[in-house]
Parts: C-alpha cells; structure tokens; sequence
C-alpha cells in the first residue's frame, strides 16, 4: 500500500482480482425476532483520542468487516495518556469516524466514558449530543448533563477493580432513582460478572456485553467461545432511533463467550428462531431420531427431561445435528421440556423450553 | 470409541457435552431458484465394494455432513481389485447404505460405473433397480439393459487416458444416437475437460462435476477453491423424482473450483438469487459507492463496462463487499453490464448480467 | 480421481501443481529426549476386517499425513459385523497395509482386539507373528497363546461398560500376576479413566492413549483440546525393537486432549525440552518480564509460587509467550517453583519444575 | 479490557487460563544459513505519525506476534494528512515504540519516508540518527543529509503510479553514482514490480519486500500465498550491527506471496537448508520414492529434469511428500537436477538445485 486509504476496502482490481483476505464483511448469525430487527452491537471501545490504540476510522472498519450493526465510540474523558502527542477535542473520534460509518452503512452513536475510581467506577453516556458537554469534574454533575441531553447510561465492568470495590453502592443507587443509569455492562471483554447480573435483573436494567476494546481487533478463527463480546439488541428498525429506543426499553441480552444473558421475553423468541426440529428419521421400540438445525452463533446447550435423568444435548453453531430421544415406537411424539443451560434469563437461571417434532 | 456405530454421530452427551469435532451437518450455500430447489449431488464415487477405501456407509455420513442433498454410490462393475477378500455383488454397497441415507435424510441413487478401456471409456448408470443385470460384457447390450431400467447415462471423465483418447468417438455417439446417453461428466475430481463442453453444449446434454472419490473425505478447510466436486441440480422438489426428472431435462450445473459450467437458463436465475446490491452509500463526482452481498460459495468474478477498459470486480464467498462505480454525480444511476467469467455457459462463454442499483 | 492409488499421495503434478490439500506429513511437536526419541504412536484402531469403516491401507495413510511414528491396527477377533460381506483372515489387515507402511516409513504393529464382555473387557494383544493363532475360546488360554509370541498386552477402555463392571478385577490380577498384563489404556477416543490412572502407577504398567478408531479420520483444525488420542513412547530408536523395548520398560505417557499422564522420569525431561526461557527482558522495581517458548503441542499450563498465592500461568502450544514475574530490582533472578498442572505423573499429582533464568 | 496496556500480552491468568487468541509470538519458518541467521524484517510501514492507522507501539506488538527480528516505522516527513490532530516530531513514532521493542526482542530500526511525486518517487532512509534533519525540501539534499548519517536508502514501490512515471531515472541514477541507493523495494503489499528486479540485480543493489503497512496488521491464516511481505535479511547476528552490515552487503531477499527473489549466494544455502530428501522408500522396476521434507514456508515448486519432458513437483510448506522418481531398479540412484520456479536468482531465472538421494 502506498497512501492510507479507507477506499482499500473497495473489492476491485485490475488484473487478477483480489487476495483472499480482502476486505469483506461476514454476517454474524442470529436471526431477527418475529417483531424486531436482532441488532449486533459494540457500545464501548476506544482509539487514539483517548488511551486507545487506533484511528477512529478503524473501528467502523473492523465493525463492518466483522458483521456488526451498531457501534459506540467512548473515548475517555478525564484519562488522556496521549495529549502530549494529540490535539485532543471530545467530538473529534467521533467526528472522524462519521463518514466511514455511513459509507459502510453501520450506525455510528456518538459517546465518551466517564472516568472514575472504584467506587463509583466507570460509567457509559451514549447517544450524547456534545461530548465536550461532560469535561466536568463534579461526579453527579456529569451525569445532569448527560441526562439533559437525553443519554443512555451504562455502568461499566462493575468487577473491575475487585468484587470489594465493584459493589452496588451509594452512586448507583442515587443515579438509578434518578433515572440516570440504565443499564449495565455484565460482561466486558474476557470478564464476565456473576454479582452485577442479579443487580440488573431485579431493577429491570439493560444487559450489556461489550468488547472496551484499545488494541486492533484481530480478525482471528472465530468460535463460540471465542468471540468480540457483544450486546444484541432487539428493535423495531436497523436505525438509530430504533436502537436507543429499544435499550431504553431493555431489550438486549449479552453475547459473552458461548453464553447468552438476557430476559425471557426475548430469549425465548430469539432461540424459537434460531432453533429447527425436523421431522422423525427413523424411529424403533424406545427411540426416534431427528435432525435440529441450530442457526445461530451459539454452541446450544440443553438438558431436557428424561426417563432417570436429564439428558444433556449439544447443538453447535451454525450446523445441524441428528439427535436421538427416547419415545415409544408409535403415537405422536411428545413434545420435550428442555433448560437452555447457556441462555440465562437470570442468575443460575436457564431459559425454559419446549421442543415440538412436527408431523412429516 | 469401542464399537463403531452410526449412532456415533449423534450429538449427545453424558456430560461435558461434544467436543468441537462432533459430527454436524452445514449447509452448501447456493440459493433455491424462484422455481426450483438448487440440490447439491455427487454422482459418482466408491466403496470397498469395487476399488474405493471405505464402507458405503461412510458415504452417506460424508454426504450429510458436507450438506449434499444427493449421491449415487457407483462401484465398477468390471473392476473388483477387493475380490479376494471381499464376497462382492452389485447392488450391496446401495443396501448398506440405504438405512443411513433415510436417517441423514439424503438422497441415495442406485448405480453403477461400466467401466471400458478408452475408448470408449467409463460411463455411470444410474436410478437403477437391479445393478446386477448390468454385468455382461458386450458394451451396447450393457446399454440396452440400463436403458430397460430407465437409466441416466453419463459419459465419465473424457480426458482421463490421455485427450487423443478421450474424444467423442463412434461409441459416444451410437449411444447419443440411441437416447443412452444423457450427461458427461465434465469436472472430475481436480480435472476439467476443457474439450468436453462444447460436446455437451451443442447436444444439450446435461453437465456433471462428481468427486469420482475413492478414499475418505477429509474436512478440510473448505475454500471456492478447494471444495467437492459437485452438480447442482435444479429440481421442483427435494425427492428422487425431482432429481431425475431435472437431470433428464438437463438442469445441472458443473461446480469445480471456483467456476460454475451449466446453462443461461439456470446460472442466470442462480446469479440473480446469490447477488444483491444495495442502494447507492456514497456519492462523489464520477463515482458511486454500493454494497454487494454474495450469497454463494462461489468468488464471483465479474467484467463489467467501464469508460475506457473493462473493470474487474471480485465479489468473496459468502460476503459482502464495498465496490465503486463510475457513475455521474446526479441522476438515477446506470445498471451496469458485466460478464460472469467465472459462470460459464458455453466455451469461453460468461454469462451476462445487469446489476441494477436500487433506489434507496 | 479414475482408480484408488495409493500414490495418489505423490506429489507430482504435470501441469499447475497441487491443490493445496495435498497428501502431506506435518509432524507432531513433541521434542526427542536427551537420550530417547519421542515417538507418537497409536496402538488401537480398527478397520472393515473387524467393525472399522476404512481398508486397511488408509490406516497407514493417515498416520502418515498426521505426524505418526507407529500403529497397530487392533481388529476384532470375535467382532466381526462384515463376516457376510468379506472373507476375514485375521492377518490380512496388517497383510494389506504392509507395503503402504514401508512407503510411508510408518512402524506397523501386528496385533488384534481380545473382545470379552466386561468383566474382564476388551484386551489389545500387540507385536505379535500370528494374530491367527488367538482365536480360540477359553480366555486365559488366549493369553497363554499371545504370552508365547512375547506379546504386549494391554487392558483396553476399563471404564468402557461402566465403572462398576469396569474395576480392576480378578481376571486382571491373574494376568498381571502371570506377567501377561503390560499396559493400561487409561484414555480411549474422548474418555478418559480417572479411576484406572492409579491402578497403572501402582503396578508401574505403562499407560497408553489410543484412538480406538473405526471411522476415517478428518483432518480438521487440531487444536491443544482437539487432537488424536496417543501415545507417546519414548525410546532410544525408531524401530520396532525400540518401541516394543520402551514399551515393555513402561517409558510411555498418553496424550488427552490438553493433559499428559506418565511418570516424572520421562515428563521432566520431556517438559525440560520443550520449555525455553529467555534472558530477562525488562525489570522493574518488583518484576521482571521474559519470554517462555513452547515447543509441544500442549498449552502448558503452571501454577508457580507467588508472593501471597499461586500464579497460573499458562503458555499455549508452540508459541512464545511474555511472561513477568515478581522479583526485586537487582541481584539475579531466583528460579521460580511451579506445578504443571497438565502434566500428571500420578492422579492428581502435578509434574514438578523449577524455571531458571539464563543470564543474558 | 479497562485500560490500555503493553502488558495485556502477557500471558498471566487469575483463573481458568488465557484464551486461545492469547497474544503469543509463532516464529516464521525460514531456516538459518551456516554462516548467517536468517532474519525476519519489513522495514517498511506506518503510523497515525504521518498517514497511518495505529499507534507506534501496536507495529511492535504485530512484529513479535508474527515471528519478525526486526521493523522500522517509516512515517512520511511530507505527507501529514493527520496534523490537525496530532504534534507531528519525526522521531516521535520510533520514540514511543522503543521500550516494547526492546521487551519483546523485536530489532527496531529509525527511518523515514521522503516523499515525492513520481519521477522521482519515495525512498526509504533507515539506520538514521536523527529523522528530523531530513525534514527539506531540496532533493538531493535531503539524501546528502541521510548520507551523513550512514542511512541505508531504497527506492520504493518503483511501479506504484504507473510504470510510465515509475522506470529507472534520472535521479535514480545519480543517487546510485553518488552511493547515495542501495536498494530497490521490488514487492509492495500485494504488488511486484517485475521490471524493477532487473534494475536491482544488475547495479548488485539489494531487493526488500515490505508491506508498507498502514492499517492494523489481522492475524487472519497465513498461507504460502497471501502472508505478510518480507524481506529475508542474512545476517552474521540478531542484533542491529549485524542487519545493517548484511543490508549494505546485499544480503537479502524478497518474500512476495509464494515466490522468493534474491541471489544465488543466498538463495541456494537456504534451499539446501529447508529440502531434505530421505533415502529410497520403494524401488520398482523404473522407479523410486522418496520423503522430502520442506522446512521453509514456501510451496516449492520444483521443475525437473525427466526422460521426455520436465516434470514438476510440489513440496508443500512445512510438510513432508512423498514423490516419485523416475529410476532403474539397480545401482545408485542419480541426483536430479532442478530447477527451483519460484526461488528467482534474477528475472525468469530460477535457481538451479542439484537434489541428492542419500544411501539409507
């Protein structure tokens, strides 16, 4: 390459056509819900304007590629280890990023975090109208402001500098009965957070799953335990209206490694859509056979009832799996009671389902 | 594992659940057609019941991982290099496939391979209901007995003993002349025969790609590439009827590498059902920008009209890309014409396709 | 592909070369002691001359393409589902992959499967000259009969049927005692015999790893969690005699999925080869950083001393990893005392290692 | 992650271990010569210093994860597209990724891109003291100045606008009158300048192969064919004394996809260093066979000499073939000579090799 181009991405070529790590952008899978669009989302992450490592035009690229929907530049705003070197402006990321955003038609919401020591932590304001509005010092301050500009806010990484710490305290709850948080990050990069689950679930605040990625991402093999951590949300439209609409509404669920957590009224959709049982194979004196296709990203695990025991099947991604039951040699089959061990509407709490065997 | 068992790829567990090499279908992405099911066939292979390395078994396990919809097991009827130490009849390695076929819900075609020093070669018999009857060793009434049982006839890989060799001579075109002969199998395996397409073209007798595989399949990454052989066939409905009923009609199409070989009349509604362009995302002065998703297995290679000289565009497997055109600023913007030229119709011959770019 | 060839693995090619899926050997990384070799080596799998689904020549194939030093292909003597379909001579297996093995520069064991209900189970009879001369029905006398031919004899998947019918019995004690018991195959396929490890240690019988394979194996991705079960054997020459010698001296460890199991005396040095630690790299006031270099094919993971507690450390397959450690600012390093948590010489017994720091 | 950390790559866990993406270095495979080291490099890329998309310290980070010795940052003094929002110093980007290099191992070199329109074009000055005395805008000065400090100067991408503009000029040749060019980089990125090799060899200028990077480096898989462009630099010792001396000695290679361009001093030893070919596994009445083991990262492709007409064959990187050779069935087999196609002593000129059959 000779000049930094965001036209690199562009597949043309004049002569033999293009290497096999061209830029291209691969769907993730998980389907829509019958009433709303499943939006991919990473609302948190960083770059060069604060004490991340790339150009904001990075991160639209690398969303783009990797199938996303949605993102959140969130630059910092009280921790700037780069000032020396940059010409730092609180809108500037993402100013930058904007017309990469709607060349590659992803959904740019404009952010920053707010920067704090545990307790009170780090906090997320999105959707933000002015960035710079929030360079104040006053803790409680900050969040007026954001609040008067209509933002979502998340509490970030709750455990991050120790479970001790990262207790639900006297910030939060002052800011939750203010109406000035909204959500929180349950799942940040490789942490997951088994204590702040309950605490989002029993006040009805949004999940959320985020990568708060500084590095380049890498475009490595990507598996189910194996992926950028993500917040799916599910709106009414692919725009960004629909998407703030939905957070407010709490309609996310946390893709963290080969786990999803989130709240029944949308796990339950969402694994009714994801999730084909096919008629009976072959059936003999106790058993029948079927083929289940699982169309999503995730490696499904359930346990279902069983004759002594539960019974423990294994659906990967992506695939289709023939899977035996124990049934009586004739009459219609039963349908089969099952938890979704890795779908949690709440702590230890497997989603509950019920597979049905269509007649053929 | 302790004994072996077709059960064995069933996806469940006692514990820990499956390890990520656990027996699973995936999908061969080519889209149905608006009037047609695009079925993915290998009709021609072996078994331990001529001189092929695995039980026949394994070819409908192999078949159902891969995503085929249909294979036809052709063991040679003449060349039986296991005899020793095999108790071999014709029609076993089809028995001992069919439970696993009807449990994996795969299409299993009963057939043969005639197998003939060349000229005139090797031909495949298939739909078949005894394979026995063939074993006779004048060449024409072998014909003749396939033909009784209403047979699809395929000439195999022309080219194989040498071009000198492998030409339409006097057999090729008793049988053409007869209605025995309905398909040659243009792709084998890692060979084309360049030569052998316009034969079936001017004929208008159906094209073949067929792995003609001997050992085990291995799963390796697949590529456009490095893939199977296959055909598609395009067919009313997913049922051995519908398949031969399409073959007979021709509505086939060879995928070998990273090329498509059939007719206009399937690979333009092929192309049409895995293209999609998106509304114009940016617009400059002699330039648009669109998004373009791929929804085949195929890096489409496309030449299309340019202001001075043809530009060439690749558009990655299972991807969406990011092309510019040259375009007027204003204005409805022009569809573009272009040529496949990896979607053969004829020698030498891309089909021709119009992108039309939507109004956003 | 026309005819089944074994040379079709050749690597020749008269026009554009090879398809990158070529028949290749990639080796296995298990570096060679000081004073032994490290051979791989899988001692049971089975082929359509008992219950396998693949001729026996694929065996050696392979083995060959995955990296293997030696096999035993195990058939079954009384397990013989094909005995309609073929004509079993309980040699021919081994017969008919003996050219491929010489070939392929693959050690080819004679042997086969001694197939009982548990109790006693399934016992392998290796390195012998006539598997024919086993099959007879009185079950010590089969040992008797494999003893003559200076068998190697090893007790099979003991938790095969159960745990309960899979304990270390009667039969195994007579064996052991008359010196006709040699080994314990404490990991078949995916399982593993927690129970049985102890009974190896305490008899000092070797411990094997096999496949027990009777389907053809895929090459996939192989990964540190997902790869053939073996065995290593460690011996002082890649021959037959130097296996079978290592062997009957129990210089063996069986490899499942990320963890090895043998004896201090060949996983020390085994660990000592494959770990390199660099000079210091950086220091601080209370670290230092080096780099640590694996060269097998398992994450190696340690749990070292630490200041208040034990730091996991863990250093993926062949890779180098950075790694820091606390230390005072000056004076030399201290060695760091850890346990290798995934190499076991004795149930729950971590293998014992103390990394020094070379002197830049 | 919370904060932006060199240290995120280190390979400490708290608890269940480090995911498979863990930061780890896998070494490139290239074998030393007997008289030099083989060194890894690309001394050409960029930073959000000039037109850039990543922070100096990431291009460190990549280097180790690639298995490279030794990078320079090239930032363009004339080319700033990111001023507004940076304080450009032109030693700034070599500043700041010092102390990770020296963490990591990775040999990091000064340099600067001058950057003109072509004719005359960019060059490449490394091993400077001070980028900022280059910053003039008098051509030649500019060179007289990076002459006095002992740089190391390449012309770059010499095709990159057109191979009109980009031919062999003026200023090329009074730069090399004036010793003021040492090198031509004849592979950039995806491209190579095939009328530029000559130009190289016949002035005994040194070839490199450089990216030329601007965007985050992904990890995607490495293939022969599409990998990072290097330039292999042989050298007495790892160390920048040693690279230096061995660059202005000519003693270099280009690696551009699967080909190497170099020179026969250098590109012969490191041929014998990767092929090694095992003594005779089969003999057959015109034939023989051999493993030959190929330790370097490039598909060799190899034309040999052959009764009627050369044959070529295929050694796959890293792996071992099997291949066959035409042969009597007595007496000692013949050396065969070859012609190594994609190992390029000088335009169309490949190296001739002499392969040897060792007496087992």
């Amino acid at each position: 390459m000779r000049f930094s181009m965001i036209l690199s991405l562009v597949a043309v070529g004049a002569g033999a056509g293009l290497a096999p790590a061209a830029d291209v952008r691969r769907e993730i899978q998980f389907p829509d819900l019958p009433n709303a669009r499943t939006l991919k989302c990473d609302l948190h992450m960083h770059t060069v304007f604060s004490d991340g490592l790339v150009w904001p035009t990075v991160r639209v690229k690398e969303a783009w590629r990797q199938g996303l929907d949605a993102i959140a530049i969130t630059d910092h705003i009280e921790y700037l280890p780069h000032k020396t070197d940059m010409n730092i402006k609180f809108n500037r990321s993402y100013e930058l990023a904007e017309d990469a955003a709607k060349l590659m038609n992803i959904l740019l919401v404009r952010g920053v975090e707010i920067t704090r020591d545990t307790p009170p932590g780090h906090f997320n304001a999105i959707f933000l109208k002015d960035n710079a509005l929030l360079d104040t010092k006053d803790f409680y301050e900050v969040f007026d402001r954001a609040a008067r500009q209509q933002a979502f806010i998340t509490w970030n990484h709750p455990g991050w500098q120790g479970l001790e710490r990262g207790k639900w305290g006297e910030a939060q709850t002052r800011l939750f009965e203010r109406k000035q948080l909204h959500a929180i990050e349950i799942c940040n990069g490789d942490e997951f957070y088994a204590e702040a689950f309950p605490w989002a679930v029993e006040r009805n605040l949004a999940v959320l799953g985020c990568s708060d990625e500084h590095e380049p991402f890498r475009d490595e093999i990507v598996t189910p335990e194996n992926h950028r951590t993500l917040t799916l949300v599910f709106a009414r439209e692919r725009t960004l209206d629909g998407l703030r609409e939905a957070m407010f509404a709490g309609q996310t669920a946390a893709w963290w490694k080969n786990q999803l957590f989130g709240r029944d009224q949308e796990l339950a959709p969402l694994f009714a859509a994801s999730v084909e049982v096919s008629p009976v194979r072959k059936r003999t004196a106790d058993s029948l056979w079927v083929e289940i296709k699982n169309r999503c990203e995730i490696d499904i695990r359930l346990e279902c009832d069983g004759k002594d025991k539960p019974r423990l099947i294994v659906l990967p991604a992506r695939a289709t799996s023939l899977v035996v039951f124990p049934a009586p040699a004739t009459g219609d089959p039963e349908p089969l009671n099952c938890r979704v061990t890795n779908f949690l509407v709440g702590p230890n709490r497997p989603l509950n389902v019920r597979l049905e065997i269509p007649r053929s």
